[in-house]
């Protein structure tokens, strides 16, 4: 049963599985206290955050352990905005962050601070330059994530790195995604990941906050890690995830090469296959292991479910997936399609047998949803009047995209189709469509129920 | 090798092994997923909610998981602080709180709250009388643990309860110590735990908030855990926690009343063994496998470091075992001598014979240490003059008991012994000799150098 998820969540590696076994023996001790116990703890805990410091590239009193990658996020983010409170209290972060940073910065705006969030291209990447003119006098801290979770794009980290040296703005680099493939290049101030990210046990993430940078910790003061990080130390869970980063770092370039071949595989097959496709993301500079692709005409939830059925397990930006029933940040931020939104992310280990009968079901799951939602089989070409208006207010993502579909070969080259719709979705989709169909996108109007959403024949 | 300090943390309980190893193949994916391996996580932590709040005593929905019993208390403190801000920011809680609610306190304070803490008696008691009249208009909400961590005496906690209710005031128990033992009794707002002090996992926290208290969780928002814990669920450790509390409780009982009589033992036989020790902690209302002790005239570190050696780990609550050489709060707040300081703490299942070898090799190990300080035999009975000085500025605990203890004799009946110390423990131990000797302690009078505590001799 092939698991294609990874950038949510890895299956545990070997290598965690059996240091956390033996560590459970030897480090449930309390590492403060001077028995043989606490003693022996104490030496794992070192000895984990040595390995895991040479394999961040820090020193290891520069590293802390916390309870999760979204818990380093939130620390090093109040850390960093409080040690430079004196400076000012403006963050500057990608708007495709992990949504703990997102989290961070809207809390930050709620205390009275503000954040620039700086626009991505269609790809999902930040430019260096547009980062750089974000920093201002009174920016205390900029965040930017190596790779992005959703669509695999790859950052200019060390050009950015380079521009916030220069401003004197430490930068945070969240590396959630890609530190299991490799250190991240460049003069990052703090850099945080999730050990579950890369096959380590849930429950750890690191904070490395390099020597220098002005840090402040909040919340109530705790002895344990340096300050950092309160509460015991899970000195199991914490030595397999420095084993296991160790390992998977002796079999990550060859794994890359492999997987690289296999995403490859489904960036070039996908469209071919399946009709009105939209591969997001960049295809050079991005995550070895990562694709995502989105499907006009169907819902992100019912190919879920299809391909789950089919025994493949994927994820979903799109917004039927998500508990507000919005379509995901990432792909909103880049402007891209975003129903019947798929994520592949292979696991290592991935067998190139399971990617082709991926391919193999996919068309199929695809078509079916097509056909239950009534899309569209091509542009009918019989043009009925100069404008059309759709009501598609109360329907959601994808509906009012195929009704707009079944209706653009109703009106003649240069007459407009108005979509009224009340779905969040429509904003994103509508626009993405009209680009890969090569319609133009007049714009959006206020309208009594939901918005009007202007389209023009062109072609 | 017995180890006697389950009250830091506790081995792994074979049950949590286990758990922990099947929810390790069943439990690492995201459970907020909808394919299969996400519906499988999901399962395990439902099922989980629902024994931990069994246990507890609770609905599954007024429970969740956070990282530690630590972030537990913080959590659950700052909700309620920022849920009932308009009612003010007073909070309550008993001197002898674990340090984390301490900790929460002055965290508080430095933002303009305020907080009283309720004193204890000579056992570590709160009594209901006195912390009902702490609490005030402006409460927004009251703590108290449900045993001590250090002395193992029990609160009145149905009393406080109560208090509480006619107050309209939310308590939050901490039942870190107990919840193995039984589920706390009363009708508490907000109840904390940690695994590891019931033999569970590192890396869990119980956080029980009734429904109708108003709860606001501070930090960045996050969907995990109704919002009250940030960052990915520790599935596996979160297993092994509910099912290890479950299996700790079958035993409880038994076990309880087998380690009250091993602890029984050490209460009696310890201060027949060793002259000159003190017993802390209430005799009857107290955990089942907790005693306290201090030793006149031996420092803790060098007790710890001898018993270690003898093959037993136990903690120690003196000023020269922790990190800012000050006695615990706890011992401070009793009153208690805090030189020489013992806590045994019997995980369950410990043998009968390693109690017994425990007390054989007590009493030499207090001997050796005591030996080595030059500690008075006995009190020497020779009048020289009518008061007398003694200059321990610069010497830690216990020497400047000792140096007391060794010239007590050289002044007569009635006649005065003035110490000079600059050492934190000597304003707790001076008192505290006087009241294991039977002689006067007069009060302390800032001096030159360090304080000078005054002594009169009345036997």
């Amino acid at each position: 049963m092939p698991y294609f998820d990874a950038a949510s969540s890895a299956p545990l590696h070997p290598v965690a599985r059996q240091a956390l076994q033996a560590a459970l023996d030897e480090g449930w001790a309390d590492p403060a206290r001077l028995y043989r116990e606490g003693r022996r703890a104490r030496l794992l805990l070192d000895a984990a955050r040595e390995a895991a410091a040479e394999s961040v590239g820090c020193r290891p009193d520069e590293l802390v352990f916390t309870p999760s990658g979204t818990r380093a996020i939130h620390s090093g983010i109040s850390g960093v905005l409080a040690g430079r409170r004196r400076v000012g209290r403006h963050l500057v972060a990608s708007a495709v962050e992990h949504s703990s940073v997102l989290h961070a910065g809207a809390a930050l705006r709620g205390e009275g601070g503000t954040m620039t969030e700086v626009p991505v291209d269609r790809s999902g990447a930040v430019s260096a330059e547009a980062y750089a003119s974000a920093l201002r006098e009174d920016t205390a801290l900029a965040c930017l994530q190596s790779a992005n979770h959703e669509v695999g794009t790859e950052q200019p980290v060390t050009q950015v790195a380079e521009a916030c040296r220069a401003a004197g703005v430490p930068l945070l680099v969240d590396a959630a995604q890609s530190l299991g493939w490799g250190p991240v290049d460049g003069a990052w101030s703090l850099l945080v990941a999730s050990a579950h990210k890369w096959g380590g046990p849930a429950g750890v993430g690191l904070l490395a906050v390099r020597k220098g940078v002005r840090f402040a910790p909040q919340g109530p003061a705790d002895e344990r890690e340096s300050g950092r990080a309160a509460g015991f130390e899970n000195i199991p869970a914490i030595v397999a995830a420095a084993a296991s980063l160790r390992a998977v770092r002796t079999e990550a370039a060859d794994e890359a090469v492999r997987l690289r071949a296999l995403v490859d595989r489904i960036r070039t097959r996908v469209p071919e296959l399946v009709p009105d496709v939209e591969v997001v993301g960049d295809p050079e500079r991005r995550l070895p292991h990562l694709v995502t692709f989105s499907c006009l005409y169907v819902d992100g939830e019912t190919v879920l479910h299809e391909l789950d059925r089919a025994g493949f397990s994927v994820s979903s930006g799109s917004s039927c997936t998500s508990s507000t029933l919005t379509p995901s940040h990432v792909l909103r931020a880049m402007g891209v399609l975003s129903e019947g939104n798929v994520r592949v992310s292979l696991p290592p280990g991935t067998a190139g047998e399971d990617v082709d009968r991926f391919l193999e079901v996919l068309p199929g799951v695809v078509a079916g949803v097509r056909e239950r939602l009534g899309a569209p089989a091509s542009v009918v070409s019989s043009p009925a009047a100069d404008s059309l208006v759709v009501d598609a207010v109360g329907k959601r993502c994808p509906i009012p995209v195929i009704e707009l579909a079944k209706v653009i070969g109703d009106v003649p080259v240069g007459g407009t189709v108005t979509v009224l719709s009340d779905d969040e979705a429509a904003r994103l989709d509508i626009p993405a469509w009209c680009e890969m169909r090569g319609q133009e996108y007049v714009g959006e109007e206020p309208a009594e129920r939901g918005v009007a959403y202007v389209v023009r024949r062109v072609s």
